[in-house]
C-alpha cells in the first residue's frame, strides 16, 4: 500500500489565502468536508488527503488570480478535472486549494479546415465528441473514463486508440497555462509542426499540474472514418495472442484498437455483460478507414491470427454489435469488481517493449496466483501497455501487503524489461517510489526544472518528484 | 541579414581547456583554420564564427569527459553532426569546442520485433536506411539532406514524410545525453508510451544542443510498405493546389508525402532535372500501404484534385519513375540556385495552419515580386509548412537588405496567421529575433529552464534564447 508522508502545512498562509479567496469568489469557494474529500477522491487505495478549500474559476484570468494569491502566501494549488486519475494526483498532502475546472467547460473554437479545436480544460472527451459529431470530426484519445481534457493532458493519458492515433503528447498542438507565479503563457501557435524553441507543450503534457495549471488546450482532430469494423478472436494462450499482435504491427496493419483480455477478465466480462465469449485470452480489435481498407485490414488480421492458433474470429461493421463488444471492454473494470463483490480494485499500469509483453503478462499471472491474488488483466497491447486490477479486501492487512508486494514486483519487472512503471496513468503519489529506479539521474533534471519554475513548490506538491 | 553579436570570450578558460583536451585526445583534437571554419559552416547567409578547436569523441564517456573539462573551465561546447543546419546552429559566437560526432556513427541495436533501433548521434539517415533495408524496415523522417540523426533530433527536423509519420518529436523514443555538468542521463526506457514524469525526451528534441549533448538515440521504425505509389498533377493556381491538399487531409487519405512546388520552382526543376512539367503549381505525392490501399488512395486523390481543376495527373508504382520524380524534388535546392548562377540561396522556413496556407504562399509570391527578388517556393503542404529560397547577390548590399526585409516580413506574417517562424529548421541564431514575437512570455520559461540546467551557459551559447 502506498505510504504517504503529509507535507508540512503552511497554516498561516493557507488561512490568509482562504480569507482573500472567500472575499473574491464567494460561493464559488467551498470548504465543506464532503466537497473537500470528494476533491481528493482516489479510485484506488491511496488515502484521501483533502484540500482546505475548492474554488471554481470561470476563466483564465480567475485561475491566474487564484494562483497569484496562493503564490503570495505560499499555498499549494491542486488542479481538479473529473477526479478519475488513479495515482493520487488530486490529493492535497500539504493542504491548500483545489482548483476545480468544472465551470471552464467551453469548447471555444472548432477549426474544421485545420482539424483542430480549442477547448477549456473542464471539457470532457465525450462532451467534445458529441459536439464534433455533426461536423464529421472526432477526437481519438479514449482512456475509458469520461475524463476532462485538462486532466488527460496533465497525465499524458492515452487508452484504446493510442496504437493508431498516439497519446495526448501526440494530439496536443498548444497550451495556455498559468505558471507558478501567476503569469499566463502560450506554449505554441496553431501550426501543425514547429521547431520554435524548447517544446514547452510537451513539457506541460504529463506534468500533472506540478509546473503550471492548464487553462486552454488546442487539440488535433480526425475525420470520422468512412468505415469502422470491429473484430474479436480467442487464443489458446496469452503468448499466441501477443505474437499475433506483434505480427499485425510488423505487417503494418493500421489497426485503430487492439485490446487483450486475459481468461480471468473474459470470465468477468461474460458474467457482467451477459456474453458467451470462450474463457481464454481474447483480442478485441477495431479497424478504421475506407470500406475497402477496413475489409482488407480485417482479412489480413484474420489470416495472421489463424497462423497463431486463433479461433472464433468474428468481424462486424454493424454499429450495434460493435457497441456491444466495446461496451463490454469499457465495462471491464466494473465487471472485474463483480468477481469479488465488496473488494477494492487496485489498477496498476505498466508498459514494456512489445517483444517482452507475453513474458511480462505471463509472469504477472503466475505471480498473482503464487500470492493468492485475484488480478484480471486488460491491455492496450499494440503499445505493450497493460493493467492488472488486483481485487483486495482492504480490511485484511496481510492481503493488502501481498497486493503491495505484487504491484511493486510488477512495476520493477517492467522496468527491468526496459519498460516503464506507467504507460498512461502517470506518477502522481503512487508511483513516485519507482521513478528514480526507472530513470536514475534523469529525475534530478526533473527536480531542477521543477525548482526553477516553481521555487516555492506550490503547484501540486508531493507529486512526481519529491523536493 | 542576420546581425550577429559575438559573445564575450573566456580566453583563459579556453586556453586551459585546449591544453587538457590536446593531451587527452591528441590528433583527435584539431585546431587548423580550415577545419574550424568548416565546423562553423552555414549553408545560408549567417557569418562564419569558428570554434577554437574540434574534438572527435568515440563514445559517451569521451563526450562526458569533454563536457566536464569545458564545464570546469566555463568553455562553450557546440555539437556538430553533418553541418546541414540552416540557422547558424553550429556557429561558435563565444569560441569554444566543436564536438564532431562523425566517429560516433554506430548503429548499436536493431530491435526488429519492437520496431525500434538504438543509434549513436553521428549515424546519418541514409546510413540507417541502408542498414535496415534487408530487414524490411525503414526510418521515415526525411529532411532532404543526408543529415545526422543527432542533428535531426537536436533541431526537431521533419521534411517530406512528416504529414504521415510525424516529426522527430514523434519518432524518438528515448535519448541518452550528457548534461552541462557532464552527467549522463537516459530520458526514457524503450516502451512505446510512458507517463513517467516530465517528458525530458521531448525537452531535448529541438533543444539544439543548448541543454545537453545527445549521445544515443532510440528511434521508432516502420515496416517498408508493401506498395508505394507516386503521383503528380498540375494546378491552375497555388490556391487550387492548397484547397486540394486540405480536401485530401480532411478526407483522411493517409498520404505519405504531399509536396507543393510553385511555378518558378517547377521552371527551375525542369531546367535542372531535364523534365517537361507544365510550369504551373505542382503537387508531388506518395502513397504507402497495401497494393489495394495505394491504388485506392491514388484514385481518391485524383478525383479530389480534378474537382479543383488539376490537370496532367499521373500516378506510377514504377520504382524508376518514382525515383526520378522524387530526385527532382530533392534537387529543388540545387535547381533553384541555377536560376541565378553565383547567387546565394537563403532558405527560410515558416509553417501556418493549413487554412491560411494558400494566402500565405500567395502573399509571399507577391511580396517577393514587389521587392524584385527571385524566391521559388517548395512546401510540405500537408503540414502547412513551406520554404522560400531567396536568391541573392551577397555583394549587393541593397539587395541583401531587401532579402532581409522579405524574410522578416514573411516570418512575421506567419506568426500573425497563428503559425510559426520555423516549422522544421529550428531557431539557431537566425530566428532568435522572431521567437519572442511568436511566443511572448513563454520564452522567459525557456530562459529559466536553460539557466537551471546550464547555469554557466556553456552548451551551444547564443542559440534559441539570449542570456
Amino acid at each position: 500500500m502506498v505510504q504517504l508522508t503529509a507535507l508540512s502545512r503552511n497554516d498561516a498562509g493557507i488561512e490568509t489565502a482562504l480569507g482573500i479567496l472567500k472575499q473574491r469568489f464567494g460561493d464559488r469557494m467551498q470548504t465543506g468536508t464532503s466537497v473537500r474529500q470528494q476533491h481528493a477522491h482516489t479510485t484506488t487505495w491511496i488515502a484521501n488527503q483533502p484540500p482546505d478549500a475548492v474554488v471554481f474559476p470561470r476563466d483564465t484570468e480567475e485561475v491566474a488570480e487564484i494562483v497569484k494569491i496562493c503564490a503570495t502566501h505560499k499555498v499549494p494549488v491542486v488542479p481538479f478535472g473529473t477526479g478519475t486519475s488513479l495515482e493520487g494526483h488530486v490529493n492535497a498532502p500539504g493542504g491548500g486549494i483545489s482548483v476545480d475546472m468544472a465551470e471552464m467547460n467551453h469548447i471555444l473554437t472548432v477549426h474544421a479546415e485545420d482539424l483542430d479545436v480549442v477547448v477549456q480544460p473542464g471539457v470532457t472527451r465525450e462532451q467534445l465528441n458529441t459536439h464534433l459529431r455533426d461536423q464529421g470530426l472526432f477526437f481519438p484519445i479514449d482512456p475509458g473514463a469520461n475524463a476532462s481534457l485538462g486532466g488527460m493532458t496533465a497525465t499524458r493519458a492515452s487508452g484504446t486508440n493510442a496504437v493508431r492515433y498516439g497519446t495526448m503528447k501526440d494530439n496536443v498542438l498548444a497550451l495556455e497555462a498559468v505558471m507558478p507565479d501567476g503569469r499566463v503563457i502560450r506554449t505554441a501557435q496553431r501550426a501543425k509542426k514547429t521547431s520554435a524553441g524548447y517544446d514547452l507543450t510537451r513539457l506541460l503534457v504529463g506534468s500533472e499540474g506540478t509546473l503550471g495549471l492548464i487553462t486552454e488546450i488546442t487539440l488535433k482532430l480526425q475525420g470520422i472514418p468512412e468505415a469502422i469494423r470491429s473484430a474479436r478472436c480467442s487464443f489458446p494462450s496469452v503468448d499466441a495472442a501477443c505474437r499475433t499482435v506483434m505480427a499485425v504491427i510488423q505487417y503494418g496493419v493500421p489497426v485503430a484498437r487492439i485490446e487483450l483480455l486475459d481468461a480471468l477478465q473474459v470470465r468477468a466480462v461474460n458474467a457482467y455483460s451477459k456474453l458467451n465469449l470462450p474463457e481464454t485470452p481474447l483480442l478485441l480489435l477495431e479497424f478504421h478507414g475506407s470500406d475497402a481498407s477496413v475489409a482488407e485490414q480485417a482479412e489480413t488480421f484474420g489470416a495472421l491470427a489463424e497462423e497463431f492458433g486463433a479461433s472464433g474470429y468474428e468481424a462486424t461493421s454493424s454499429t450495434e454489435d460493435r457497441n456491444r463488444l466495446w461496451q463490454a471492454r469499457h465495462d471491464a473494470y466494473w465487471a472485474s469488481l463483480q468477481l469479488r463483490p465488496g473488494a477494492q480494485g487496485i489498477s496498476t499500469d505498466v508498459c514494456v517493449p512489445i517483444s517482452r509483453l507475453a513474458e511480462c503478462v505471463g509472469r504477472a499471472q503466475e505471480k498473482a496466483a503464487e500470492l493468492d491474488l485475484l488480478a484480471p488483466i486488460v491491455g492496450h497491447v499494440g503499445d505493450g501497455n497493460f493493467h492488472s486490477l488486483v481485487l483486495i479486501d482492504m480490511d485484511q492487512p496481510k492481503e493488502v501487503a501481498r497486493a503491495d508486494q505484487f504491484v511493486g514486483w510488477l512495476n520493477e519487472m517492467a522496468i527491468e524489461m526496459d519498460g516503464t512503471c506507467t504507460g498512461e496513468h502517470g506518477i502522481g503519489q503512487g508511483k513516485m517510489r519507482y521513478l528514480t529506479r526507472e530513470l536514475g539521474e534523469a529525475t534530478d533534471v526533473m527536480v531542477a526544472i521543477k525548482q526553477a519554475l516553481d521555487p516555492d513548490n506550490i503547484m501540486n506538491p508531493g507529486k512526481i518528484v519529491a523536493l
